[in-house]
């Protein structure tokens, strides 16, 4: 309660400094605050505020995209190409069941600069594939779209132009929404006619390939939106890098894919994993907004081209055009975890390749030493944090971590010059010299 | 302005919900909040404060270790030993000149469990040794103390318990402040009778090794003290520990170090730079709380013991003793960077090995063919993304970022089925038949 009255006195406080109501010209937004506001659209409850000393209104960031955009901008950076894995924070209802969480890690791949068409944009396609491929989680999709042709679309089926964005967010839900639910929201909540609605449903419900873009170029109605004759010749392009890339397997142009930020300018994408049996554990699309309740399977992966959100933060408004991808680190993991859990094999979670190990009592001595060597040596090594522990306990530690190898000292080994390697898989033990014992590890480690 | 109202508004509803003024105890602190308050001491003002959407008091995570207490407690994990590097925040003014950041990283490894003395410290301490002699920032030395010698200290040389802790934290300004101010602190600002505080000063001028453990243990005063005894009966443990793992050259038992950090026990550290000429960038010292202006140079690790902490966090009060190092990862990469600038040498920002070029126009196709073969054999390599460049600014690319290799391709190189292989460093080039070409790039490559 104090700690309340104590934040309305700052407030007013602040309030006062700023010259009462009147002052409103007078608060000014500081950069912190200022970089995420009008960025997301619907989204921007969900950013989370803090406060500094001074009461300055700051933020957390929302997803590692516009932050990037800002960096480039700040450091007149105009081409970069980066991966970054990192924290993002929403100010939702968290829930765990359904893996929506308040922090969680996002990982990015973005390409900045000034380039030929489509070039860079395939690229990202090339590597959700590899990534998806070398993870090993199942069966995908990564679906196509243009925010050009979804405009394009709008236009020539007759929604005006101020609700292009408010249709655009509807279709959106076509990955867990039905048709008729999703035209009874067009027609009944945002306004639009019946007509528009339905052709609109024809064309979201078209999907193909490279052969789509050139029907849709000789569309009748399509073909008349400039926008869209553009979306639809970079797809064309886009798809013959993706055929020299070998990923065309599993791409697929798709008008129903509509993603909801507002700062993509040109192709969009994202990835979905087919298989079934494969729990949806997190409803959030990467670099996009929570989702409602995911049906069948989730996203895992997406992404677009956002050429406009970098002058957005230069002072001369000096564009550098961006694509770029998200990969849905969280849910991936998830997956895998669930994997791992449902296979028998054990999943190791400590790279140590020897325990030293002692026989006898009053060997703490000799341990350390010799732990000591295969430090210095590049070994990784490790020995019990105890004084005198029993031999059955070292061993039964490495059977459960998966330590393969332990090198075991005693009384008699150390008056041999001497260490006993103990292969902890067929339970073998070995005399080794002193000498041999470094070598006989890497070579026993490396054959692992 | 209006911001500030709907903060007002929020906060008035929030405390009428609450039940008024009278409802004092009504107000319940959650977890996170809770969490953080109660451990820093002092330092306690620099906590992130934010509030999710119902108003509830949040925090960001002020250290690593509070968080890695909890999340033990909250699991039940009695015993792990882990590595953790991430983002912590704190509420401070930014001086971005001295290296204080809000937001910067920490790099912490801890080692939990109930395990014989000092055998779990003594690895912390190498560890440090290790990294810091690894990356070769120059000389330094770490200063080893104990909670427990401090506070045997004070009880002897009669200062009053309950300003045990606010002496200590006068001692910590040792490293930046005359031993006269020191003194002037303690007796005029906190009240410590001036022969209490000479006695102080007589003990925090004593730095030495195993020896000057053995030699406390003999004092007069100080073996008045069961604390004290103790705290030096480990640090002589703790030394023959590591004479065993070679590290006692870098250490010293320095009763001056003090740390401000209430959650210590037992064993504390620091490590700092001893070279002169390395600039002093941050004054964050790990694991502690921001100092004011260091002189000279500054720490870049620090740690020590916590046994209590983490049963701060478990319902029925169960502890896991606890003993972990930060190091310094913002200052040791400044050092690294300032290295890095002052040398010659060029530090290349990409792993890329191969740049798959061409020779002639319109053959952006080839180009892309190749590096997708070349990404399948797992070979670091890149196209620009341009349909024609130019062969010398390709070339050029090579030079600036360092890649090793330019594989050219060329209508007459189509022609006869090979790739010429060009090595930037020597600008010599070999035509290597496409059969030949991933091992060709695969042993020049290892050879780097």
């Amino acid at each position: 309660m104090l700690q309340i009255d104590e934040e309305v006195a700052k407030l007013l406080e602040l309030k006062a400094q700023l010259g009462g109501d009147d002052g409103k010209h007078q608060f000014v937004l500081k950069t912190a605050k200022e970089t995420l506001t009008g960025k997301y659209g619907e989204d921007s409850k969900l950013i989370y505020d803090l406060k500094d000393q001074g009461g300055e209104l700051l933020s957390l960031r929302y997803d590692l995209t516009v932050p990037f955009a800002r960096y480039l901008a700040m450091n007149k950076i105009t081409n970069i190409k980066r991966y970054h894995i990192a924290k993002v924070y929403r100010r939702d209802n968290p829930a765990m069941t359904r893996g929506r969480y308040r922090e969680f890690y996002q990982c990015d791949f973005d390409i900045a600069g000034q380039y030929d068409a489509m070039i860079p944009d395939a690229e990202c396609l090339k590597i959700v594939h590899e990534i998806l491929s070398e993870l090993d989680l199942g069966d995908f999709r990564i679906k196509v779209n243009d925010r050009r042709i979804l405009d394009g679309m709008f236009a020539v089926c007759g929604v005006p132009d101020d609700k292009f964005r408010t249709i655009c967010s509807t279709v959106d839900k076509l990955d867990k929404m039905a048709w008729e639910d999703v035209k009874k929201e067009m027609v009944n909540e945002k306004g639009l006619s019946e007509e528009a609605a339905d052709q609109i449903g024809e064309y979201v419900s078209m999907q193909g390939g490279m052969d789509l873009a050139e029907r849709l170029l000789q569309d009748q109605k399509m073909s008349q939106s400039k926008q869209a004759c553009a979306g639809l010749s970079d797809i064309k392009l886009l798809f013959s890098y993706l055929q020299l890339f070998q990923v065309t397997d599993k791409v697929v142009f798709d008008l129903s894919l509509a993603r909801g930020l507002d700062y993509y300018t040109g192709i969009i994408y994202e990835a979905v994993l087919t298989q079934a049996g494969v729990a949806p554990v997190s409803t959030e699309t990467p670099q996009g907004a929570p989702a409602e309740e995911s049906v069948s399977v989730g996203s895992v992966a997406g992404g677009g081209r956002y050429d406009g959100l970098v002058g957005m933060f230069d002072p001369k408004g000096r564009k550098v055009p961006c694509v770029g991808v998200s990969i849905g680190i969280e849910r991936v993991f998830s997956i895998m975890e669930q994997k791992a859990e449902a296979s028998a094999e054990k999943v190791r979670t400590t790279e140590v390749q020897v325990m030293v190990a002692s026989a006898q009592k009053n060997l703490l001595e000799e341990r350390l030493k010799l732990v000591t060597e295969l430090w210095k040596a590049g070994i990784k090594a490790e020995v019990m944090y105890k004084k005198n522990p029993k031999l059955l306990s070292q061993l039964q530690h490495c059977e459960e971590s998966g330590i393969p190898l332990v090198a075991i000292l005693g009384e008699q080994e150390l008056k041999d010059g001497v260490v006993k390697l103990r292969v902890v898989s067929t339970r073998e033990e070995f005399d080794i010299c002193r000498a041999g014992l470094l070598d006989e590890i890497r070579r026993r480690t490396s054959e692992a």
